[in-house]
């Protein structure tokens, strides 16, 4: 918590200089294309991502598809999702100009990087990583090699584009500080060829779901960027509420009705409160329409900007993308195996 | 045991195959390229690869630079280190038409492989393996990620080229294994990209050190090959033996002058007994010259050929290698990506 805080009291000072000298900055950040993008990834990072890109700050949107297994045998539809990933980000804002978006699997050079990397940390240290141990718990499953060394691919992520700034949430820091820890005793072992990465911690609640749980598609309870209108009211209509007629705002007891207030609000930029206020005896079913309308009308542009899109748009995102981001990185690996002394 | 009574007991059947048939083969073998190359390294692996060449098998030589971090911090002059293996190889027979030799850090798409194959095996698994055990205690340090993560590496090593024949001593079984695992995993989830390689061991008992002990550079107690005769004579002089008179071959009591008499026998084709009658009461100033004599005979032909040879002979025989790898291991990933869906 401490360093939390002392992370928090950095803030300030970060995000002016991000807005004074943009051109300083590179960030990394990114998804595992699991599923459909939803709301949570929006305001969770896409729309923080497009800022510091619209800023001019130059950015690299990695689609981390071999983290998909690190939890799980299967790949599922990792192409479509990917794809679908891609059309999200265009309707949000992303510019693939001024934006690389990348996929994980594409790009050996940023993969190969884990080797030297590896040398770099400790078993203890893997172990000691709080996502790695969420997850391992999530997963219910042995802790398999590719989980394990998750911290370390997302320390090859950063670096590999030499990044510096990584947009994360609470939970994420430690991935950040590890990368730190990595970068630097790269440099005191080899020398100077990557920078140690700030974090950009974001400080926005994380939106929960429909039904007040954490939002996930495996709950069911996300709405996703991608659904349509009818989609959205469906999901709405089926969200679980409890039998008291007020409207409240009470996350604690009143998960169902709470998870709808969040929703709305911060689609219609309000506070929860306030909404409960003006719905009061209404009750569910007038929360319900008004969330819908509010969500309807905020993803309106969107799911007309990605409608206007195809696949093929995707798949020529993620080629050019990729290109740019090998390009970097055969770049990055060529000083690594001058400075470790690797040059044949 | 049962295991490697097994392997062994395979061990016939698969040198008729090999001979029946050497197309149907694929060797991957290789080296740390740590230090100078030296007699024991000769008896144990290099002669082996070159017959198999010279039989007609296509034989992969990796010298695995990575590798000299798994226990260690510095890379020491690895690239020198790398140009001296391959004086060796050439002056021993490895022909780089029919082989390829190639540096591990040379090769992003093998190294690639590490992840998918880290997502087959579990942290239980690598721990297991009784070289990440050995060389963690011999090495005082703390487990690194790289250290504990080296049988997949060698698996990705193996497997890149889909080697399915792989020479190796007792100590290293469980290598294969392990990467038989991986790529029986790989398919099972996958398909078919990878072939199950068997172990060709090589039952030649592990040459001793001049002085009895496990011959090892930094114990100073081996003949490296490219030394000079004089050199050679000066390690020999140097070795320790003991007071008693009349040369016998008893390795447990007497390390010094038996580590002599299993060098003068492996070199002259012989057994130590044998010559530790012939010595007899001429005492170890006889043996030390016989040996000095037996050890340059042997390498005279080697040492002419090393010396006809310069860095760039060297450098160039690396640079062919590494394209050849390369071409080899993107054809591969390029499987591997459509095998898991991840073709953009």
């Amino acid at each position: 918590m401490d360093s939390y805080a002392a992370t928090l009291a950095r803030m300030p000072a970060l995000r002016e200089a991000i807005e004074q000298h943009p051109e300083r900055f590179r960030v990394l950040t990114g998804e595992r294309p699991t599923g459909r993008l939803h709301l949570g990834h929006y305001f969770g990072t896409i729309r923080e991502r497009v800022r510091l890109q619209d800023a001019g700050v130059e950015t690299f949107v990695i689609l981390a598809d071999y983290q998909v297994i690190t939890d799980r045998d299967s790949v599922g539809d990792v192409r479509g999702n990917v794809y679908d990933a891609v059309l999200d980000y265009l309707a949000a804002g992303l510019d693939p100009a001024a934006s690389t978006v990348f996929t994980h699997s594409a790009v050996p050079a940023l993969n190969q990087l884990l080797l030297p990397f590896l040398s770099l940390v400790t078993e203890a240290e893997l172990h000691r990583n709080p996502t790695v141990k969420a997850e391992l718990a999530a997963s219910g499953r042995s802790l398999s090699g590719l989980l394990l060394t998750y911290p370390v691919h997302q320390a090859a992520d950063i670096l590999f584009c030499k990044g510096n700034l990584v947009p994360v949430g609470k939970d994420n820091l430690p991935h950040v500080e590890m990368t730190r820890t990595i970068a630097r005793r790269f440099t005191e072992r080899y020398g100077d060829v990557f920078p140690e990465p700030a974090a950009l911690v974001t400080d926005t609640p994380e939106l929960p779901g429909l039904d007040g749980r954490k939002m996930s598609k495996s709950y069911g309870n996300a709405i996703a960027l991608g659904m349509t209108a009818d989609e959205t009211a469906d999901a709405i209509r089926r969200a679980p509420t409890d039998s008291e007629r007020t409207i409240t705002y009470d996350p604690a007891n009143r998960p169902g009705v709470s998870g709808l207030l969040a929703t709305a609000a911060v689609v219609l930029d309000r506070t929860p409160e306030e909404i409960a206020d003006e719905v009061g005896a209404a009750g569910a079913g007038a929360l319900k329409r008004l969330t819908t309308e509010a969500v309807n009308e905020f993803l309106a542009d969107h799911r007309a900007r990605r409608a206007s899109l195809t696949m093929s748009d995707a798949a020529a995102v993620i080629r050019e993308g990729n290109a740019r981001a090998n390009a970097i990185a055969e770049t990055t690996l060529d000083e690594v195996r001058a400075a470790m002394g690797m040059v044949y």
